[in-house]
């Protein structure tokens, strides 16, 4: 079963807004085994959404449509669907209902205009919208699924992951497990040198290679016929994956690195304090992106200045003199000093060269020393990071994490793929 | 004249990458004013590929290709539309040239599959890829032109650039002025009303608002066939537009909010230094992605705890006890603190409550205060955002900037639309 995705709307079309909406649907459909064979865009005029129906009914074997619902002029979704189809627009009473029960509730005017939303295509299912007013709806039209799910993206996902992957995923009659391993600290090819051929055991099984500047994720999904043995191949996969690049693994599913240390942190009752340099805040920002992190993490400094290097962080100058602000030894004395300054457990210290100005032959862009001192000892690398200004940051930020989280384990801070 | 662009790419159409490629092509077009009629998305298959061009060449008046020109078999473009028009393809001498004259000068092996790249359809135009080995093509077949360009994004920006948006502009025969207003501090809505119906008066205009965290750009693109006149409104437009939202100005075109305060800094010789609690790093981090930004970012202090914010900005235990931690009081203690122990001229603090937990009834989650401190004197302001954890942060970095920005430049601390 190949599926086609229609992307409503001007916004979209122009560029302004990235049609994220698209992406998301493609993935949960695709974590499902359901295959998207096409994917198109139009704007908002009703001859448009018909055509581009038109071609996807004769191509695919269902349809996805996003946007367009709304209660404003240009929502014009419905009624080409209604008019391609030949299904006239009828107000459905229970919908309506739910669209004044919602405004009530809100303390809202009701314009006209919004029950324009109550108009369902003669025959459509109804997929109630638990977060907006314009539900869900399923035609199924020579027995071929139309679905039209709104463009605002946290009501399309909700519609989307409570009803439309479930009902095409069922349709496609097959099974389906998934999961997600991630790494950090090596390479694409490295992994692929690892993992060999092992995927070619794994009946039904695909493994994909995600990188981004946080690692590399590597996700499996089995499907087939049968759910006992897909759960048997998912498990197999699991076990032979992770026997091969556990030493690289810090998370599995959506787990970030940030969640991962602080979970590290409350586990050994320890606090922590990070001295940046290069990363300019980057690092504490991250470790307090996660809710609750002020229960271990303490304080953060950004040292960018020498002066504020020695004077909060007690770097001897005599360091920075005889090894530069980019060394080990600065490094290392950055995490004591963000350790006892803050009087926690563990210190964390990153210094480096950015770029795009700033490197030396001895000390190029993207040049990274990371070290961390807690009651465990101390321990330091140094890194060569490749990309823009904005890459090497977010890639020291990332090594830093995992550093820390190394240390904290008593894992082996290079990691070597063996 | 109405475009098709054609996205080819298994990656795209799975969701695992977002088309990131389609985005900055159709704003690239629409600020000169060519529209974008249909995109459409297929996997990396010969017949697919012809598919979909033969469609777009029946319904649109040039196509735009982007991906699939790489030299691994999975890259088909070339082929599949070279087999669509019925142009064979041909080794074309200067291209395989430019591709060994590249890898030699990288130092590398060449490969025997990125010769591929030089095979090129009868009758195509070779646009030199400055940045890679697989060049863009200009077909025109049948009298419309069909352009293909590779999916790296950088090398894809380049060509789009420099050669596929200025052919397609002058294709379409008009002329276009474009600029950017950015404004932060305001409602889109506010904004609505105070331009009001000034745009009707703009003869060929079109005024977009885009909103984000970090405020709402205001876009005017103006075409016409007249030069001259297209010239004449676009002054006309940006005067008038000034004159009712100029206290919400921050910038214009593409300059960020950090930008324009390293700007105001430097020309005052001035250095800054940040004190953060609810932001978390993410002001510092913003100042620190300006390149050179350390000729006048001094320090931030990441102060989360109670502790670090009497220890390292001296802020007094009897205002923490008698506010609150998130209160006026001690968001100008931090500024001033974060001034005085850094020894700079200003200094910004940013106290809050970013949520989801921690709201209270007269604090509620979205609560911060923001205060700075110069030789100008001290200035500070109580906001209140909505949202995530992540855009409550986002939104307060911005404004602590602004805020920072307006003491400096003798603004009003609280811009007013009137």
């Amino acid at each position: 079963m190949q599926i086609e995705i229609i992307t409503i709307g001007g916004e979209i079309l122009s560029g302004r807004t990235v049609d994220t909406n698209f992406a998301f649907l493609a993935r949960a459909l695709e974590a499902e085994s359901v295959q998207v064979g096409w994917h198109s865009t139009v704007g908002d005029a009703a001859d448009r959404i018909g055509e581009a129906l038109g071609l996807a009914l004769e191509r695919a074997d269902a349809v996805v449509i996003t946007g367009g619902l709304g209660p404003t002029p240009d929502d014009l979704t419905r009624k080409a669907v209604a008019t391609a189809l030949g299904r006239p627009l009828q107000l459905d009473e229970r919908v309506l209902e739910g669209i004044r029960e919602r405004m009530r509730r809100l303390g809202r005017k009701l314009p006209a205009s919004v029950e324009t939303q109550a108009l369902i295509p003669l025959g459509a299912e109804v997929w109630p919208n638990p977060l907006g007013t314009a539900p869900g709806l399923l035609i199924v039209h020579e027995g071929k699924p139309v679905i039209l799910l709104p463009g605002v993206p946290y009501e399309m996902e909700a519609l989307a992951t409570g009803h439309a992957v479930p009902y095409l995923r069922k349709k496609s009659g097959r099974h389906v497990e998934t999961f997600t391993l991630r790494t950090a600290g090596t390479f694409e090819t490295l992994l692929q040198e690892k993992i060999g051929a092992a995927p070619q055991g794994w009946t039904g099984a695909s493994l994909a290679y995600l990188p981004s500047y946080f690692g590399v994720d590597l996700r499996v999904t089995v499907s087939g016929n049968d759910p006992a043995q897909v759960r048997a191949v998912a498990g197999r996969a699991y076990d032979e994956l992770r026997a091969r690049v556990s030493p690289v693994i810090y998370a599995e599913g959506a787990k970030t690195m940030e969640e991962v240390v602080g979970e590290t942190l409350l586990e050994m009752k320890y606090r922590i304090a990070v001295a940046e340099s290069c990363t300019g805040g980057l690092v504490a920002k991250r470790i307090t992106d996660t809710p609750g992190s002020s229960r271990y993490f303490e304080r953060g400094f950004v040292t960018y200045s020498n002066a504020a290097k020695v004077g909060l962080l007690g770097v001897e100058p005599g360091a920075i003199e005889a090894h530069g602000a980019v060394s080990a030894a600065v490094a290392e004395q950055m995490a004591a000093g963000a350790r006892r300054n803050a009087g926690v457990e563990v210190g964390v210290g990153v210094t480096g060269i950015a770029g795009p100005e700033g490197g030396t032959r001895e000390k190029p862009v993207g040049t990274v020393l990371i070290a961390v001192s807690s009651p465990r000892g101390e321990a330091g690398r140094k890194y060569h990071f490749v990309g823009t200004r904005n890459t090497i940051r977010e890639r020291a930020a990332q090594a830093a994490l995992d550093l820390a989280r190394r240390h904290l384990r008593g894992l082996p801070i290079e990691p070597k793929l063996e």
